[in-house]
């Protein structure tokens, strides 16, 4: 029977009108002359209700003999009902089952039986079904929709760049290799010298949301080896606009989210705030200052990265989303354009949420015979790079741009523990399947 | 100095406004006491009038000492003019060279100087200035834009569907491997099961716009190793309904793009005509009749793949978009439902465009037992897809879809002769950089 309306859809004002909904035996329950069905679908939870003296025998009977987490179409009569969880129950005329399912099931997807997130991963397709892990994935397709809304609106176009590279955007480190034919290519970390090649073709201001790869060895709550990135490239801009448009970019993921989201995050028990804008500003120099502080920083010193903890207790002490700026030049990366009046110092920045860092961009080094010098700096062969470095002989304009972690955004967004919980199938060294 | 305006944003009512422009140097042309300079940026050409009286000795000199293809900033002041190429020219009141092009060019931008597609990937970067090739590019991003708003006001989810993975999609052929760990994995050719076990995880309508791997050998104008698909799957869905979604999509696309890129269309020379919809249904056994009318074509027979010569054929016949329906169950993936009145066809189809395949889908054989009779048959070994065959088991709803190359449908949408101009960095078994 062809769905008429999702459980989300049915409303009590439609008391008397006849529906059919699709979705999986939730819930099951005999009271002898009374019975019930919860159907699940994406969207919520339906009861139907089967009073005996009301309902064919045959369709009880059915019911009855349904395995939970099977797959059925019921057709039935809407009956306003204040006491039902929607305020409305259904009253079936016709109930199919649209197919079986085994016993006993991988995972319980009400979750009244907890599963350590391994179980859970193991038996992905189990694990979405339960409302909260429903929720998680219906908030990322959102918070995306929301970002290349947003992204599309301050007039950037929406590019693909190749995975599959000859060489590795920062150096030879953490790359998978790929048999390309008779060669050997690599999985692209991360579409960095793409975009800053789309800014010499003059496609002016670009994103794209796709998979990067790094084949970091450690595993962490934070870490994957296949992520999704948002990257932003401006032309004509600093990385003062690249931030603003950043954490507009951050600020209007939320407010989108908590707007056409109410129901998720409702089953994820979350009152989502908006961060309010402009994000605070925190020198590289303030931030270990701070993280000095800390008894396990003590011994950081300027000019080193910083670390968990220092991340963790910079983080305590912002409480909010904030900006980390003025990086000492020789620990970032090589396209960043050092200051003008201090070399030592670079324009880049990353993005922090207290719990981690987010997105990290910088101004770019437009300049080729600096970008070439800053290269061979960093033990880098300006050779290999050619197809790169060829697009700043001819014009590149002066650009600056991001690249935000989706996982990261969307564990930090939602408060989930493990980024891999803001994944369908998450890559790590043990992982691979499903 | 900060942009102000792109070219097409300036108007003739603009007469005596401020305006800043960013971009390439075009075009030069001195004629003594009256030069131009002609800016180009992502939207446009913009023209830049110094007459000797008017306008300042240096910014005069700075423009004629200006190679072309730098970049530049220019604040000047709008005047209306029937004559220039939009209505209006811009008198400059400063000039600044943001950076300077070497010469001579790798590639002559404005066209004028024809080059091979080779020579214009290898330097891609000054290949996308030509606004033909920019149009491209920005169709590109409105086809895609146009998609997705479609398939989310249907109701799709976006998903991300791991690109790394452990078995083949549809057996051992066509694979690029990767050294994962200690491990061999693989490029994923399609995110085809991953989005069935979506349907099994009760995410209901799905989509993912991603990059698809396939090393296939063989150099062709329509295949590329490393692509763009568009993938949907529906629950509670028939091969009629994701044909519909389907045709619709496609249908919306061009009309999106016919009413947001004029200028694109018009840089391209074309006349987009928006397919009329239902696209016409064909059978497989019709398709083949059709075909062995072409001598070529006489010695096709029921139970082969139709060749591209057949494809040809089939399409010049028809002169539109169509659908091929009724497909002989051997020669489609073993994921394809049977037909139930007779299990020698089955409920596949794939979309045509005169010139090409554009997408294939099916309904799915969602019942457990009968997919992996299937797989046996098709000397397809279950334990390796387990972690998908699990999915089946605990309620698996009847569910259809497709995946369509987002490269071909630009391809034919904008008559390009070679797919590689439809991809910013073609990867092919030649072709790894840039």
């Amino acid at each position: 029977m062809k769905r008429t309306h999702y459980s989300k859809d049915i409303t009590p004002d439609m008391n008397g009108s006849t529906v059919v909904i699709n979705g999986w035996a939730h819930e099951i329950r005999d009271f002898g002359g009374l019975s019930f069905l919860i159907v699940r679908d994406r969207e919520g939870l339906v009861q139907v209700t089967m009073p005996k003296k009301k309902v064919a025998k045959e369709i009880i009977d059915t019911v009855k003999g349904l395995s939970r987490e099977s797959v059925v179409s019921v057709k039935g009569e809407v009956k306003a009902m204040e006491k039902a969880p929607n305020g409305y129950e259904v009253i079936p005329t016709a109930v199919e089952i649209l197919a079986r399912s085994e016993a006993p099931l991988p995972l319980d997807p009400t979750g009244k039986v907890p599963a350590d997130l391994d179980t859970r991963l193991d038996s992905r397709f189990m694990d979405l079904r339960s409302p909260e892990v429903t929720a998680v994935f219906y908030v990322r397709a959102y918070m995306i929709r929301g970002i290349r809304e947003y992204l599309s609106s301050q007039g950037c176009l929406e590019i693909s760049t190749p995975k599959i590279v000859a060489t590795a955007t920062e150096g030879g480190t953490e790359l998978f290799p790929i048999s390309y034919f008779e060669r050997e290519a690599f999985l692209n970390q991360s579409p960095q010298l793409y975009k800053q090649m789309m800014m010499a073709g003059g496609m002016d201001r670009v994103y794209e949301i796709g998979p990067i790869f790094r084949a970091e060895e450690h595993a962490t709550r934070k870490h994957l080896n296949e992520a999704t990135s948002i990257d932003v490239e401006l032309s004509f801009a600093t990385h003062e606009d690249a931030m603003q448009l950043l954490e507009n970019t951050v600020a209007y993921a939320y407010a989108y989210v908590k707007e056409r989201c109410r129901p998720q995050l409702k089953a994820l028990n979350l009152d989502l705030q908006v961060p309010g804008t402009p994000f605070k500003r925190l020198s590289y120099r303030e931030a270990i200052e701070i993280a000095r502080q800390d008894p396990e920083c003590a011994g950081l010193e300027y000019g080193d990265d910083l670390s968990t903890q220092a991340e963790h207790v910079v983080g305590q002490a912002i409480g909010e989303h904030y900006f980390i700026v003025d990086w000492p030049a020789n620990i970032r990366a090589f396209y960043s354009q050092p200051c003008d009046d201090d070399p030592s110092i670079c324009k880049a920045f990353d993005l922090m949420h207290p719990r981690m860092e987010l997105a990290s961009g910088a101004q770019r080094e437009h300049r080729y015979e600096r970008l070439v010098k800053k290269m061979v700096e960093k033990n880098l062969d300006p050779e290999s790079f050619k197809f790169y470095l060829d697009s700043f002989r001819y014009g590149m304009p002066p650009h600056a741009g991001w690249g935000m972690g989706a996982e990261r955004l969307l564990q930090t967004m939602l408060n989930l523990n493990n980024i891999r919980e803001a994944v369908l199938f998450p890559r790590d060294r043990v992982r691979l399947t499903p």
